[in-house]
């Protein structure tokens, strides 16, 4: 497929009119064609027109029609085959084996979210029966569904420009909900973004759905942006990116005449507790593994291990020796952008410079000028405890060690954070009774608790949380990974006497879509 | 009981430090006694600080043990007897029938979540199965509950001194997702707040909680609230009020450090829709039932039928006289509060002053200076949708009847509605499909849709929306009434990988409350 640099606004194909757009390809320094002409304020108003003219059919599509189609936009996406690989490859500068993961990745979460549409649980149905004879007074018969809230404004982040980006999760659970979408694409991979949005918007007109279900968008600066998140048809927006990224579209949401949920997923140090008798009894293995974590994907992931907590002795020192080693051992890694190679490479020299703090080893360094050297410090949980700057992330292969005098400083340090995405603690039989005493902190600090594994590699399930308390992201209550992200794009409507004709098929006596329902409060499948 | 005028921190009674707070008996213009001292920050300070003591350990505590507190809260309710009733109407002007009426409601709904504390709904159970077999990787144990925010501030509203006060919706559903709650009781009614917050106290104390988990506070200025929704240890708000009070809390709340979400429930005018079949069928027996329903309350009611819309003709003219006649007999009511008086009289003179707007009746005038004379006003559609005067709130017994030339200006009028509580349609067999191309705006604008009946009059249950679109409340995704109303307060974490023993007891394996949950996506009662 030629591409050709233009936005895509429903079934259009729409030329710019603002600064150009050129993907690098960070392995190489390569510029990669074509330049794709930013949009300004006016197309942004036609995708929103597009949206809103196409919401109201869109949210009641048939649970079988909308899973067909989130379906058929996998479909569409492996049917572009290898050059959406090949493209994708170049502009980030990740490694083929993990690009083809994350197309798969990006593939099952559509049809998890088809299946999903189709057993309708997010539909959250509740019927409370009408009581006539009741006394003192008749009750009404009242029922409930959720809808969708309406056209949802998509921010694709640089790191995954598959699985987090134009049919990344946010567009994949707002489809779902019923929300038409409108992705502003990252300028990091436009190349990337071109391909998956023309694969939607050929299922747009393979599933004969109104053309504003979706659009593509482009911009270099903040116009578009701005211009998405304020326009009045915009209900809510999804975000993944830097905390002051995501700030920025909150308080611009939250001006609006009528003011917006934003899910803006920003910043996670993901802080790993090594409890001491798992420590003892394998600390050079943890301390490999924990190397392998934290070097995965250039270290440019969300959940990345950015934090170790220990108490310190013997045992921590042979863990840091071994990753001192793994760390010394660690080729140079081609980063995503210029821009994020410089932010990498300030945050881990603030965060080396910083008092108290002493640098334990870095990887090798790169052949090119995007390569990133993984960086691993340490320090005193005192000297953390009187830090700003070594909470916050640094995006890349970058951790720091906390040394504790025992575990109520580990606990002291545990309380002190911020909110986060994951915690993680390595443990044994032995560790239970710390590992308890620590839960309760990390419950309120974290979204994801886990055991003896490692925070990177976010499973596409039901059960899964990558959310958390604020910076981690915007809205506690809420997921961006899992079949539960679904829940931020939809309202609940209560129906009170309706006639069974009028009521939506939800909703209707005899439960046309066999969905679960909660009835006098009673669970009835 | 002897009222002591003091604020409730924790099982103390502490006396304030700012200005007095007295109520007024609007009937009779009488000062009740005792004065309330306001309190200051640093009462604040002591009430959060209990409160964030008391979080871990209450939001842990069993279901059948915090289903239990809640009840306790009722019966203690109820054994204040008739000094609760009495104080009640002392304080609001509304007839001893009313505030009966609404203890049972309150009553009612803390054992309604009791019920639905021990069904376990709540937790929103998911668990995803460790596939240690699945190629290219295996997945890990995934099990996803839901926990308490943290503590919650309530601001009790005016017009339900009980039901939406210190032990109302907001307390209630709070207190069963495990949130400590700190009330800034209403300054219109202290006496009563002061019974109930003992009540609550007795029952905290009974339950062997700890004492943080309920305190009660006053101020007659902004200083308690303002310290209330920027205190770092509170996690959430509800708000029942106007709309530019529940937006200066949205704003303290987004300029936190960290932001927290409000439950501000606002302004609505409630339009109710007379379709032309069920107009010209009974349009006598509509208007007299129309102003039964705008009475109610002296029309203090948050779902108060603000609005008619219909289509003009003999019918809607058949309509508007009767209910000119209903409003001519109503018999001027006592508003709780001397500003809420004044309020509406304001707002009255305002919508009568509108250009385009006519005078349709007014009620009886009252006895005394805090009575209100119902007002009854119509205009034309063509003025109503270039009056922004004209949507707004009038707390009280104030309605507009709009005249539309077709049902096309119906739906245009329904178009440019700001969000509402609730919308309601009078319709008859004939009128289905009107109804029909009306529902999808309706769904967008309000929480509640209804038919033949009216707006006044929530039932407290499992499938109601007390919410809806800005500016109805700050949040459309929530109901403040209703079982789902407990939604507000929680959040999810995700277990990866975690020892049986250290999962809480809703993830257990062997299922040991009893609660229904998704296991692979599919529900398993």
């Amino acid at each position: 497929m030629a591409l050709e640099g233009k936005l895509l606004i429903g079934q259009q194909s729409v030329s710019g009119t603002r600064a150009n757009i050129q993907a690098t390809n960070p392995a190489t320094g390569e510029t990669l064609d074509p330049a794709y002409v930013g949009g300004d304020r006016s197309h942004v108003e036609q995708a929103a027109a597009l949206a809103w003219d196409a919401f109201d059919t869109y949210r009641e599509t048939s649970l079988e029609a909308r899973a067909s189609f989130l379906e058929t936009i996998a479909s569409e996406i492996e049917a572009i085959g290898d050059e959406l690989i090949e493209r994708a490859v170049a502009e980030s500068g990740l490694p083929r084996a993990r690009i083809e993961g994350e197309r798969g990745r990006t593939c099952g979460q559509l049809r998890l979210f088809a299946s999903v549409v189709r057993a309708g649980e997010w539909l959250d149905v509740r019927i409370d029966p009408a009581l006539p004879d009741r006394q003192p007074l008749p009750r009404a018969d009242l029922r409930q569904r959720h809808i969708a809230l309406g056209p949802v404004a998509v921010f694709g982040a640089s790191n995954f420009p598959l699985a987090f980006s134009v049919a990344g999760g946010d567009t994949a659970s707002a489809l779902a909900a019923g929300c038409p979408v409108i992705v502003k694409g990252h300028s990091a991979h436009p190349g990337t973004s071109e391909l998956v949005g023309r694969a939607i918007q050929k299922a747009v007109k393979a599933c004969n759905l109104p053309e504003g279900v979706f659009s593509l968008l482009f911009g270099a600066g903040n116009e578009i942006g701005q211009a998405l998140v304020t326009d009045a048809r915009i209900q809510a927006v999804g975000f993944t990116g830097s905390r002051s990224g995501g700030m920025a579209l909150v308080e611009a949401a939250q001006a609006r005449p009528q003011p917006i949920p934003v899910y803006a997923e920003m910043s996670s140090i993901n802080p790993v507790f090594l409890l001491p008798e798992a420590l003892k009894a394998n600390a050079q293995g943890l301390g490999e593994a924990f190397v392998g974590s934290l070097n995965m994907g250039a270290g440019q992931f969300c959940t990345n291990p950015g934090l170790v907590v220990a108490v310190k002795g013997s045992d921590l020192e042979a863990f840091t020796q071994a990753a001192q080693k793994a760390v010394e051992q660690s080729g140079a890694q081609t980063m995503l952008t210029p821009g994020i190679h410089r932010a990498y490479e300030q945050g881990v020299t603030a965060l080396g410079g910083e008092a108290g703090v002493r640098e334990v080893a870095r990887g090798q360094t790169g052949e090119n000028g995007y390569q990133c050297q993984t960086g691993l410090f340490a320090t005193s949980a005192e000297a953390f405890l009187s830090s700003k700057v070594m909470q916050e992330e640094v995006f890349g292969a970058s951790s720091l060690i906390i040394e504790c005098q025992d575990m109520a400083e580990v606990k002291k340090v545990a309380e002190q954070l911020e909110g986060q995405l994951t915690a993680t603690l390595h443990m044994n039989d032995a560790d239970i009774d710390a590992a308890k005493a620590l839960i309760p902190t990390l419950e309120r600090k974290a979204g994801r608790i886990l055991a003896n594994g490692w925070p990177t590699g976010v499973e596409v399930c039901h059960a899964m949380v990558h959310g958390g308390p604020y910076p981690s992201t915007s809205d506690s209550r809420s997921t961006s990974v899992g079949s539960a992200a679904i829940k931020r794009f939809l309202r609940p409507v209560c129906y009170q006497s309706l006639p069974e004709a009028l009521l939506p098929e939800a909703l209707k006596e005899s439960n046309p879509l066999k969905v679960s329902r909660l009835v006098d409060g009673k669970r009835n499948a």
